[in-house]
């Protein structure tokens, strides 16, 4: 039989994963702070819950797909919260957090009878609808393989990362390439523009050699228009490169690149950019050449 | 009936270059200073040309594929330099170049009647091997279509950029974004490593994501075995991000990506790791930490 | 009559600090986790509190110089913790911390019935010896004033920055530029000391200049000698340059200088060096360029 | 005798060496290539050279103090140069130059006969009226020494730094530290003021620690009212910086604090601030933040 399944958060990521679980047959509960965000997802079989704690009753496994650890603290041990509902049962954070943050909730979380699978994603939007994003998921090794069928209705690979905690550190190390890749492209196609070359020319050539990559075909139209509508908010991608620096204070890890491309991203969201999608970076950096 | 081509520098990629233009069928005169490697081209039906004039006469289309300005100068304008016999001739020269030089180089070859075709390519060891280098071409329009067969016989793309310099722009904007993406590999590996996470895994999650692109792949293998034979030497990306550097400085373009990659791979260089591949910014990083 | 003064925390500082203050006539007691540090000072007339709750219901001012957030929330608020005997009384903490920090310290003793001063100090290990720290106090103003006298018997100046919070800010302020400064003067150096030049002459030129600061003149021994022992200890600095960073996080300053120079500290930091002298930072870029 | 002085270069620095030559006694003939620039020193004493040939024979002692390498070559090696006129004196190069260029100067006049004296100086517009520079000068260990008169007359100190070229790479180091810490001194201000702190409260409490020095006194009062009037203007320090890059690619020195401060005033150049004082990096650092 298949298991019961409370899905909290339905921002652009949790609807999609929510409504992927739905069209695999899972039996869904849905919360979310605003009603309002639950109707379509009630269209299509899913039960809303009136709280964290209704929802934490009616499943055997709690999903969190929020914006960081304050909503998570609010969903689970707020009035109302999951966590009293939850023992005995998993609770799966598909959220980004650090992975200090990620421990300290395990430890939360084992404290009521809970077990925590720290899982986040990596992917945005497009796979996030299209079923095709990559789990990157940790906690006690059989019980996320026996999470799999869940899993394999959200994603197209499970890559397991240690336990919990380790889902959370890889995302921060695939957020930090990809916060870097995108300055970088940004900051190379600005070059190259400034020394006289195409945008079509440059991208062509790229997308031709051992650089080419579907991030990149991507953005690509992004930046040769100036418009940038969110796949991931550029506040985000700050938020996640604000977490790899706090990590790499404890750890000693050197990371000038991460450094050189957050201070490039908090720039762009003081410019005011922070909800566009986080390749807006190239227009913050395109403006601020302009006296 | 095909062109004559005389070729000059028979390093890593000169010798497949011209192995592959003998392969296709065109008359080929070689020159290299160090004599012993024109050895195995001749073995293949290459004539080899005592001094650059005595190549420059024996041929319509004379190539250059050596280490950068100082190399080109001699072999054009030196003692039994090749200018002198290009007069009405194609001169193309695909060694890494700033735009600033290449420019010059053009207005010194018109002096001598001869005209510059600027293309560089993008592409290493194996792509040069196999034919499969995209060409960075540059120079009057029509010239360089009619340059097609050539190029074809090298790579399996060519990619028109403009007047004669901006094949050189736009190799230094890939080898910008090229430079930048290696050093963040680097960085966000080692970052994870530290993490606790397992260099496997972490490919893996990369390469199946937005991010996934050959020359990860391609490097991988190095970082995880710490040996990092030479596809491209770490002092030549060295040299072109200082070219890059040089062009910025110019044109006026902020990027802070390039300055740390820079940084990192002058450490590098400087810590003796200069001969091998560009990947081994990666040794720099991991034993540096270490006091 | 004298205000009595309970003072926690007797590391490099807060020895010199407390010695001061009962050279100036104040009655002090004094608290340190390891009591052996209390004897030189109960030699000079200090009373030794058994806790942090006893020195609290013997002082009328309870100051603190610790090493940050974890300690000052154990005195405070651990078992027999000082906080629940300040009622009506002023808690002055002079050691590091983030504004953040400070102003909800300020919250949980205002619910103790107690008034915060937050008032951390620049100067290191001499000018505390010497009475010479300058004092960056905040609060509410009327009592900042009223503690002039305390003050004036550590410190050669108290500067007035604003409510609770603000000395902190001030404080960081002080050491970016003070981070940054060190690790410039290493670098400049460095940077002619491979050009063949003398530390001696460098250093004279410096100081005959508008550069010229106390700051480089204690620095340049270290430096020329390769000893550094610590009159602000490296690892400090570190924490004060993310604290800097968090800061910058939440009001969007963009400090790459910041950035650069806490990149080297936390290297320096991983290189072994945390407890030299900050001025150590010079010796990690020595010795990182060696393979 | 007092020697004979040719001066070549009437800039905001030149004019203000050439009068203190003059007040000092010394016979002086001067050149530049607007000659309504001699005209305030032909009114004080000075003849007025037609060319720089002109100058070279009428002096003993020929000094250059103009933009760069471009100038000198012509002023020395163009249509009417000097270096002709030069054999068997000395030509002292005052400008800053790269240490390279200086090395190459040497050997071009030595084979004119002259000796090269590679002298810059450290100090701003004020310094050089008051006659207040720091020389640092290289050359010929007793060659220098003899100039000591001339030297005094424009400045305060001599430092000798080695065989022509270390006077140019000791002003290179003591640029690479001031543009550094400018861009530092600006940054951790907009830090403070971020963070609520008063302007004035900032720099006293900077100006009563152990960094307060007369570039920051001089300074303060361009960044609290806005205005830059040039003392050094922007675009040289960003050229400068240039040549600290371009000597540290050569020497394997790594410098990222003034890759991080050359960043920042080329984008302030960019902005269009390259003729205001250098001091002006902090308008471009307050106006980029605004989008």
């Amino acid at each position: 039989m298949k298991k019961r399944i409370g899905f909290m958060g339905l921002g652009i990521m949790g609807r999609a994963m929510a409504a992927n679980l739905l069209k695999a047959g899972f039996p869904v509960t849905v919360y979310n702070r605003d009603k309002q965000k639950t109707l379509p997802l009630a269209d299509i079989g899913a039960l809303a819950a009136d709280s964290p704690r209704q929802l934490a009753d009616n499943c055997d496994v709690a999903i969190l797909m929020v914006t960081g650890p304050e909503a998570i603290d609010e969903l689970l041990f707020g009035i109302d919260g999951a966590a009293e509902g939850l023992a005995g049962k998993l609770c799966v954070n598909m959220s980004s957090v650090s992975p200090a943050y990620s421990r300290e909730l395990a430890a939360s979380l084992e404290a009521e009878g809970a077990v925590l699978i720290d899982a986040p994603v990596s992917g945005t939007k497009k796979p996030a609808e299209d079923g095709l994003l990559v789990i990157l998921a940790s906690g006690p090794e059989q019980t996320v393989r026996d999470l799999d069928d869940i899993f394999r209705a959200m994603g197209r690979k499970v890559v397991y990362c240690g336990p919990a905690g380790q889902g959370s550190m890889m995302k921060m190390t695939v957020n930090h390439l990809l916060g870097v890749m995108m300055h970088a492209f940004a900051e190379a196609l600005l070059f190259g523009e400034r020394g006289g070359l195409s945008m079509d020319a440059m991208v062509e050539t790229i997308q031709s050699g051992a650089m080419a990559c579907p991030m990149y075909q991507a953005k690509a139209p992004l930046l040769a228009s100036g418009n940038y509508p969110a796949s991931f908010p550029l506040k985000h991608m700050a938020k996640d490169l604000k977490y790899v620096l706090d990590t790499a204070y404890e750890t000693g890890a050197h990371i000038p690149a991460a450094q050189a491309a957050l201070g490039m991203y908090l720039l762009a969201r003081e410019r005011g950019l922070g909800d566009m999608d986080f390749a807006a970076v190239d227009k913050a950096m395109r403006d601020m050449l302009k006296g």
